[in-house]
């Protein structure tokens, strides 16, 4: 063999990081006792005739002497909430298993709860690995959960997706650089908000709400007493100005409360209360069948796409949840 | 040792598809010059003093000898639009190289172009592990591109996209039953949609365009000729209801070409064509800048679970981009 070909290791480590993986977590019990866990995102199946899965130590790692020692050890697969926990366990010299309310396992490995999955093992091999020990474990025994699993790819945490076919069935209407496809993101973003809106019109149109109105309902669900002018502040976005009328209108059908409204201060009544409410219930009715539809785990990372999407073109609205920024 | 615990296959590969992987092709030349590749997605970093990465290949594979006679072997991880190349790959008995315009390795190994990472390796170690055999291999030369990696996971491809932080600043306002959350869907593609078509809004304006014009020009740039009743039945998803004033208004601005309106269809003009070009091409911009901050490969992600969700919640559209399909 030639010497080892030197790399600059942040460059490498990136290349590597186009392999997207899981995150688990591996604990096993040093012989005083004390649980041992680290984060690590080099676990693999390897065999399914006797189930084996396989994963990585470095051998500056200070808890390699506990893992070569321990007859058994735990994988855990973190799920998409975990996140905190692979941070607390990825870093040294914490008190990693506080608070932890650890289920019972076949040994005395510590088995942490709210996992994706979890595999029970007993040492089969272990190998060299370069700078790695490379663990090879005979599951004993294992068990898995619904909840969507936490990813890593690219230096970061990320969720998965699973792929879509075309919403078309015309291979053309993707094709090339048509100005209108249904790749073009403005479209996709269009249709979706449209035919979620169109899941709960009828609902709007029983009570004889525009969309508008149903935004500036929303909006005062939230954010009570505000101005006439804040609420046209937080509405402009969607192109549609609100105006004295527009509100008036929703006074005038006993949405709005008369004595705040006196005071130029818009607040629901009660039956604008009601109003939304009942909007709002449906609106969670249509999400819940695209739960059903499409996998909870697939809106989760929906919602956190529309997060980004929403926070990288935010174009300065005033915060909405938050408390003290209004429009200035 | 004991006996081998038996699980039910399926279930065990449930729990261990929980983890989610990257996808490779791993290739090699046989001894008579065939090339050789098998995907596989039990690939994983082990080492970086020396560079070791590794993967485990089932004993009755029949590409087992060839890899075991084979000095040097390449991984590829897959790209988001190699999917079809890991299908290809993952069958038996199929032409695998045919058509592929392979690159110039260290070896002889297939090297196959548009993966998102690849690593040329050379055999360091081969480990028993269980019904399979692991395959370390020492990193020669590796190269990388931006191109968003293919996923696998629960049984199915997908793709990942980054975990974003919160929307508001506020806990609260993602915590509990709370009747309108930032959380709420519905919420979250209405704001998505509207901050993106804030973003070319000012065209609109330029161009005294309505959504709803805006709506009907895209809509007649990909669907030519349609009568009014077949326009309203595309648009009514969006709860505008289009009706002949409307389109007359676009008439009148000279949008519509005469001619055809003279016999009920609906022809976009030279002014029309060049007015949505126009505009397409804002909205397009928006989505450039969206990609420049938010990273192509999420966009990828984004766009596929629209995709997903339009499928999921499609009130039976009429078919934008399909042939014959028009509203009944």
């Amino acid at each position: 063999m030639d010497s080892a070909p030197t790399f600059d290791p942040k460059d490498f480590r990136q290349a590597l990081g186009m392999f997207a993986t899981g995150v688990t977590i591996v604990t096993a019990r040093a012989a005083d006792g004390s649980p041992v866990g680290i984060t690590a995102n080099s676990f693999n199946s390897v065999s399914m005739h006797p189930p084996m899965v396989l994963w990585s130590l470095a051998r500056n790692a200070r808890s390699l002497p506990v893992f070569e020692a321990a007859e058994q050890w735990n994988v855990h697969i973190l799920a998409n909430h975990q996140e905190p926990l692979s941070n607390r366990f990825a870093r040294a010299g914490e008190d990693k298993f506080g608070g932890l309310a650890l289920d019972l396992g076949l040994g005395d490995a510590p088995l942490i709860p709210g996992c994706s999955a979890r595999f029970q093992c007993r040492t089969a091999f272990r190998y060299d690995g370069g700078d790695h020990v490379i663990f090879v474990g005979e599951v004993l025994a294992y068990d898995r959960s619904d909840s969507a699993p936490l990813l890593y790819v690219t230096g970061g945490y990320a969720l998965a997706a699973r792929k879509a076919g075309a919403v078309s069935t015309d291979a053309a209407a993707t094709l090339g650089d048509a100005p209108y496809s249904e790749d073009l993101l403005g479209y996709l973003l269009g249709r979706a908000h449209f035919q979620f809106m169109a899941g709960f019109r009828r609902t709007l149109n029983e009570r004889r709400l525009s969309d508008a109105d149903f935004f500036v309902l929303s909006l005062l669900s939230v954010r009570d007493g505000l101005s006439a002018a804040e609420v046209a502040g937080h509405i402009a976005y969607t192109g549609i100005d609100i105006g004295s009328v527009a509100l008036r209108s929703l006074a005038d059908r006993g949405l709005l409360d008369d004595a705040a409204l006196a005071e130029g201060r818009h607040v629901l009544s009660q039956a604008g209360s009601d109003a939304i409410l009942h909007v709002l219930a449906a609106a969670k009715s249509v999400e819940a069948g695209l739960a059903d539809r499409m996998g909870e785990s697939e809106l989760v990372a929906l919602r956190n796409l529309l997060k980004r999407t929403i926070l990288a073109s935010d174009p300065g609205l005033p915060k909405l949840w938050t408390g003290g920024a209004g429009p200035a």
